[in-house]
């Protein structure tokens, strides 16, 4: 993705491996302050997808996938039962940062899989980067599929409605629901998006919002109340959200807040479209109702983060928006069923939900 | 209402008319400290209404009433001629500060009337003070009543949901919304509510969980996006929300939102009951169509004000969420369709909204 410091344009993917660190964009800083988080172990690079240094379905499916190989790095020795016995502690350890996206599980049993033959450490420490590395660079290509065949649906001058962030930062590179938007851009196609701010984490107001002005794409951020008023108003004429996880029959479970958008988009006869790969789909997950949603602290309902403006204000500042006796609720997913979705764009082409089962491979 | 401050508990309302001063609940500091604002003159009683010192429909009708009392008792001099154009400036001006809720047009208009014929400007200020305060004292009584037709249909254990303060903070005192809450409280309905934070102004995270914690009523304070989440796994009983003006055909005008729970809770089976004083429908309006919708500031959404935690912060701080580069739109309202609405709860019973043209009198 494209990353504007000054005058200087660099490309950066979201999270990479260099050496024995896994390195990746520090999200919680975004949109105030760009720069990269360094993770020495599995242990730190589990602990940045439980916190949220990254995020998003295919994020941090690559981020389980690299910090599998990490833990194959940081192995010492060659005993291959004390070896196995770390892998899958590694592994446990790494599945259970977060619930809900598939992609996590996928890229974490990618990598697993690719050294279940191997013959020593030092084969398994090789087979494991380089099926991590593939893994990231397939995921990506996947993303760019995503926009190439989601793109051709954006006519010239649309108005897209997209909630939290499906962009580059929640992939490793070019984004599920913005990866069409991009392509759109490229092909001037004279777009502008509405961004959903996306509370409780405010992943529109903060990536998106940040991702669209880096690539120079016009769009307004409005509260998550105004979307329903913007489609009832004639003034959206498409929806595109991401995915954590799609069950086998075309339900789909994405940031709190995406049924509420794919309800209202029914209502005034608007295309709602999801955008993810099909390693997003668990076969074995009958319905959305079998989807485990995540409830996360109340904290993050409580208070915001934000910057002060000044010329003194270097940091961000935490701040609680409601009373001291108020507690509150905070699932941070939630399920649209296939009935509201039009077609779920992936990297084989654009399918009805209740398609998908063909592309079990 | 009741306001809790250390160990004790004082009755107040939300404004009143204090010598040549008109007093209000500072409403941007809550949750976090309890003022009493003083406007000197009736330009800064305008000026409150605009910046959101007070806000909620039936609220700004008796802040608009006490302005108009408040300029009839500025004017020096006996000449009645200039004494009309002093007054008409003043009507001018209060009328302008916002321009959805229709309460505000009621409550200037009600004063403004009484003083037609006055013969002097003595009887102007003494018939305007009694009619602000009788205004005020109607307003109150109106909403107790409120409480007391919609208490009824709460059945015990409920969850209701409500979106946005239309609380005791909202009117001069018991709330529209929440009147039959309090109502249910009372009579020992064990009920819990649900509270839309209500981006982009906070009312329901900063006012109403402020008031329900205030009563020691139990409450769980949500993102806007949750909503849906909660009615889709059959958590809410019922919604109950305020209005800012209902038009003849029963289409309402409320907080930027109330559209999208309206239409979630017709999705979901779920009775959706607007409770607004009857003084809230404007006869003359035909539709939703011909509300007119106020945009504000942008900085509404590309900030947050909270209170950082701490022993060393007395203030508030408002903080900067969104990329420098981006701009928001902010509707500050929406309109929901009658189709919508199973009820309106008014001073005078429960009307279906076909049915409130019987309140034309």
């Amino acid at each position: 993705m494209k990353v504007r410091i000054g005058s200087t344009v660099k490309d950066y993917r979201t999270v990479w491996l260099d050496g024995r660190n896994v390195r990746m964009i520090n999200q919680p800083l975004l949109p105030h302050a760009f720069r990269i988080a360094t993770l020495r172990n599995h242990k730190e690079t589990a602990r940045s997808i439980s916190t949220m240094i990254v995020r998003g379905a295919p994020a941090i499916g690559a981020t389980g996938a690299y910090g599998i190989a990490q833990a194959t790095l940081e192995f010492r020795g060659t005993d291959m039962k004390k070896f196995r016995k770390h892998m899958r502690a590694a592994e446990k350890l790494l599945s259970s940062t977060r619930p809900t996206a598939y992609d996590l599980f996928h890229g974490i049993k990618t990598v697993m899989d690719s050294i279940m033959k191997a013959k020593s450490v030092r084969d398994a420490q090789n087979t494991a980067t380089a099926t991590a590395d593939s893994y990231a660079d397939w995921s990506a290509t996947n993303c760019r599929l995503i926009g190439g065949h989601g793109g051709k649906l954006i006519r010239k001058g649309w108005n897209i409605l997209t909630h939290c962030n499906a962009g580059a930062l929640a992939c490793v590179d070019h984004g599920t629901a913005l990866a069409p938007i991009r392509d759109a851009h490229k092909n001037k196609k004279s777009i502008h998006v509405f961004v959903d701010e996306t509370r409780p984490r405010c992943q529109g107001a903060r990536l998106t919002a940040w991702e669209l002005a880096m690539e120079g794409i016009r769009h307004s951020l409005i509260a998550d109340n105004a979307a329903g008023y913007f489609m009832q108003n004639g003034d959206i004429d498409m929806v595109i959200v991401g995915a954590d996880r799609i069950a086998a029959n075309g339900d789909i479970a994405n940031k709190i807040g995406t049924y509420e958008k794919a309800v209202l988009a029914k209502e005034n006869g608007i295309p709602f479209y999801v955008a993810a790969p099909s390693s997003t789909i668990d076969f074995k997950c009958k319905s959305g109702k079998n989807i485990p949603i995540e409830e996360r602290s109340e904290d993050e309902v409580l208070y915001m983060f934000g910057k002060p403006d000044g010329p003194f204000t270097p940091g961000t500042v935490k701040v609680r928006i409601a009373p001291r006796e108020t507690k509150a609720r905070n699932p941070a997913f939630d399920v649209t069923p296939a009935k509201y979705i039009k077609g779920i764009i992936t990297e084989k082409g654009i399918f009805r939900p209740s398609q998908i089962r063909k592309l079990k491979g």
